[in-house]
């Protein structure tokens, strides 16, 4: 016990903080010993500041520990961000600068060219950007950061599909609730309904996926050229992400290769058997109904993502279903396995 | 009330059934004086025959008929036709040719080269199809269709870009559980989750759109060539269809020459001012986040299509969000409008 | 036109509000000509001032009206109140020192023992209790108020049935989002989830049962003796508050003996044939499954009580269903009603 | 894993079915070995028997059995009925002819005055009634049933207060729709929607609570005196059955009391620590909006159930809220937990 590696949660009070202390609660590298949210919350007792939202139960040991306020100094140098956008850019550089390393899962550094934008089972290599990080911001400290959740799931079921040559993407989501956050999604909005929109989502998805399949360099990472167009909703669903994907592929390829592509596609993080990798990141479904959130979101407890419906596209020829667990494998589980990565590379040292 | 033309209901237990009872309750031109069912239900009084399922009351008039069989002989000559697609086609078959107009929302006879596919705003003169019926087919009487509900709200929705080279189109559905019917889509299966398949619903899109969008010539309906690619899904909204739409036009053209195109959009029963007739078939919505379901599937008694979120698609030029109440527009008022158009243009003499 | 009575809308814009707005569109004796609202949007058009949630269309009319601040003053001498129950208070009463009419929905002035807690079919003599405002508050405008809505959907069953002894009650509530407001309920609490709690509502419909149903004398409103408990939870429904009551009467009476009391239970709205009063306030319905929220709480504009599964209870005597719509019956129209029974009884004069 | 005692599943292709399967897949003790069910399924393969609704996966040496048909013989000794109530009467009575012993979950045999109605926190001892399953009617098998899903929930809240001589009961329920099976419960009669009605329901939990509670002598179970009035509604809810409960004590108690006997109430299964019993049949959640579904149905692995919101009821005394997983601790886990306890007392010898 004694030789885990201490962590802090910033954001501890919030939906993706609550899933990083769950996730936590039983990891064999990694132990919560430090929590930290807004002013509102600091000083008080965990079990306090904020009613428990999952379903899991809350750890007791987190549930006494105190709320400290997010300012850089005590806490532990490995810090898991689940900050609120209004605040994690500033806050995320201010612990860098301080020397921490900070496994974020905020949008806000993302796209940041110095900024590594992980799925370990695609771009592990991606982490050597880590050490422009000193010479070119001038951090003591480091930041990684994962994918949005929706974009999690798309770049997983696209990257076995680079080796066709990947062109052109339409993907329409259909997207849970917890995404949103709590409060989040009022339940006038969506309950028995349809919200077509999800302020910033579209973009995030059209540009991260181009940076996470993309190509690193001496110059940094060259963007891949894949086109994205997606339109996002959100739906009555607590957790998972259905997408509804058209692809075009630069070859001609029947559907077995891509059913071989995905069912074979591994990564690091099962090379290396991270604590928090599934055996595998992509699953094909032969059912014809399949995947649905509320059967397959929770598969290899939450961080598998699950391909279905292959069919021909008339327009881009291919077209099939992907879902996965948007606050597990694209939120804070994403989170867990960058940091495990970095631990294996010897970046954690 | 006796200048009225008297109709007949096949399948009047069902859903779509219980749809025409409520909307001919007050027809200016139509009233019920028949009902037809299947055996389990007829010799009983309507009200005991079956649970009614919607929120608009039941009409008295009709709750103490009695159900008839469906037997081609003592109905009315003219029948809207909400059977079920395991009998509708030999059922409908069999009126025609025993001298009865059936106006039918059943899947069977709408790809048949004779029968006309109709949404009157779009194709009003493919009513002249009906003239082919008695010498190719040799029925005294007549069937009419109207399409599938999801795509009704597609062809409204695309009908007005034909004048900018309509050539390809990707769709994503999330489709509402009354076009399921009754008991249709069991709780368990769509309760907090998304079902990624509509069985025999996405061809149904695809090649009904193109006749629909069609061109009648001596040789009958010339299909129009725009390709159509759908995904179709099942969402936990009870009415309203939800369409993701991205098109590929031949012409650049500006977003405010479509959403001109679509306010502009009228056709035969808004001319006419025909009873079921909406003000226009299609409206644009600025708002940034509509068209939703639960707000605007009853816009003009459920008879508009509500358009909104026009934005640029990388991949195929524009998308956009269009959505329609499935059971309205989408079928029993689809029918009404179809018979509407038939009267005045003398085909019900 | 001319001949209408202007009247205000105290918080325009919230879920309330917006109701009264839709129900007034086309009132025959009242007219819309002043909206108030908090700072934030006071000097804004109401179009712009906040986005509209209701399924009947906004009236174009106020959507052109400039929101004022909520100070008395230049507003029209009847208001309706929608007001948050955070500022309700201590603005109704300024509003009704300044002279102005306030029909109110808020819960604050509600028990004041000057003030009329209104269902006009059950009590509409204690309209009497104005005529104290002025001596015993020196207000020279006045103050009258409807229930809460799970209240008055309790009180419109219970009422026909003092004729019995109505000694004790158990009322348990499954009640709707939208009384929760706008945004409200989180969809996170309630998507496919109960929540057991519905902070401070429990003493509501315990205390303002007994004022409703109690009798007025020369010394104010004495209680009716009726013990209620109540349990209330949210679930998962837009509109409709349903209601499970267990009922002990002083007198041994058979279930027709009831159903007949609720059947031919008609007041004051119903005489004078008032604009928003419902044929019947209370209906029993037959069928063994109802009534439910999605088909029954629209009865007759939303109006109407619907009543049924009545059966023997082996603890207390009789069970029974109720259910009402609670932003119609609950809450805008309540108020309505109460403006209109002041009105035929000369008290708007 | 040749030590394990195998056995059956009676209708292993229905939602009780696929709970036995997968509540079974790592059991210490038992080990599935045959599974049974209609004609429909009989000689398929299990993986194409049926679809599997579950979110945790399907066993993979289960998938690949063959069906078997539902005929005494060839089956092993212990038998899991999940039968469903049209045919499992007879059915469970012919294999307990045939010398098997069923642990049912179904409804037919539970009041059989031969046949133990079990929570084995509650009841062990009425395990003694097998022995007259023999003598009175001539079984050389046994059956054994667990109660109904919602019974379960209230028995196990009203067990601990016996103490306290329980003497009336007022319980509304807001049952999940698994409750129901599958295809169950129609999408359209509750989303968004409350069922006020479970046909036949009521009455089992008014009945099966007085054998539960009763007193094994030598007559067999002599009733529990308390008196329950039930009243049962569905709600769109996936898994957890929320009940509201009004209970009158003979004795005057504070609620301190109440609340350490649920803390402190454990039976049989704890102490001998059976593979399925929870740490604490009955936990008692301070936090004032609990028990939720959402959150607590899966306490424990689904076995226990939670207390809340205990307060004083002005008509009967206390009241509070309980809740407990209806499929786990209300029916599969229920059956499994039976068994467990049959082989401690050397009933499965």
């Amino acid at each position: 016990m004694s030789a885990k590696i201490e962590v802090g949660i910033l954001g501890a009070t919030g939906t993706v903080g609550q899933e990083f202390i769950a996730e936590l609660a039983d990891h064999p590298w990694f132990e919560v010993s430090w929590i930290g949210a807004s002013e509102r919350s600091a000083g008080k007792a965990y079990r306090d500041a904020t009613p428990w939202r999952l379903t899991v139960a809350r750890p007791e040991a987190v549930a006494d520990m105190t709320v400290e306020r997010v300012v850089p100094g005590n806490a532990p140098r490995l810090l898991f961000s689940g900050l609120d956008s209004s605040v994690a850019g500033e806050v995320e550089i201010a612990y860098a600068e301080a020397g921490h390393i900070v496994v974020s899962n905020a949008r806000n550094n993302r796209m940041d060219p110095v900024v590594p934008l992980m799925i370990p089972e695609i771009n592990a290599e991606h982490l050597a950007l880590l050490d422009r990080q000193q010479a070119e911001r001038g951090w003591s400290g480091r930041i990684v950061t994962n994918p949005n959740c929706s974009t999690v799931v798309l770049a997983l079921a696209l990257a076995p599909l680079r080796a066709f040559d990947l062109q052109r993407v339409i993907v329409s989501t259909q997207q849970a609730v917890s995404g949103g956050g709590y409060p989040g999604v009022a339940s006038l909005d969506i309950l028995g309904n349809i919200m077509p929109l999800i302020r910033g989502e579209e973009p995030k998805m059209e540009t991260e996926t181009q940076k996470i399949l993309g190509e690193l360099g001496g110059d940094g990472i060259t963007l891949h050229p894949v086109v994205v167009s997606a339109t996002t909703t959100r739906v009555p669903v607590i957790n998972g992400h259905t997408e509804l994907v058209s692809v075009e592929l630069g070859q001609s390829v029947d559907p077995d290769a891509l059913i071989g592509a995905w069912s074979e596609f591994i990564g690091r993080p099962q090379e290396e058997a991270l604590p928090s990798a599934p055996p595998r990141p992509v699953v094909y479904l032969t059912e014809e109904d399949r995947p649905q959130p509320r059967l397959d979101a929770d598969r290899d407890r939450g961080m598998t993502v699950s391909v279905g419906r292959l069919r021909t596209c008339a327009v881009l020829g291919h077209k099939f279903v992907a879902m996965g667990h948007n606050t597990v494998r694209g939120a804070a589980g994403a989170a867990l396995l960058n940091a495990e990565l970095m631990r294996v590379d010897g970046r954690l040292d």
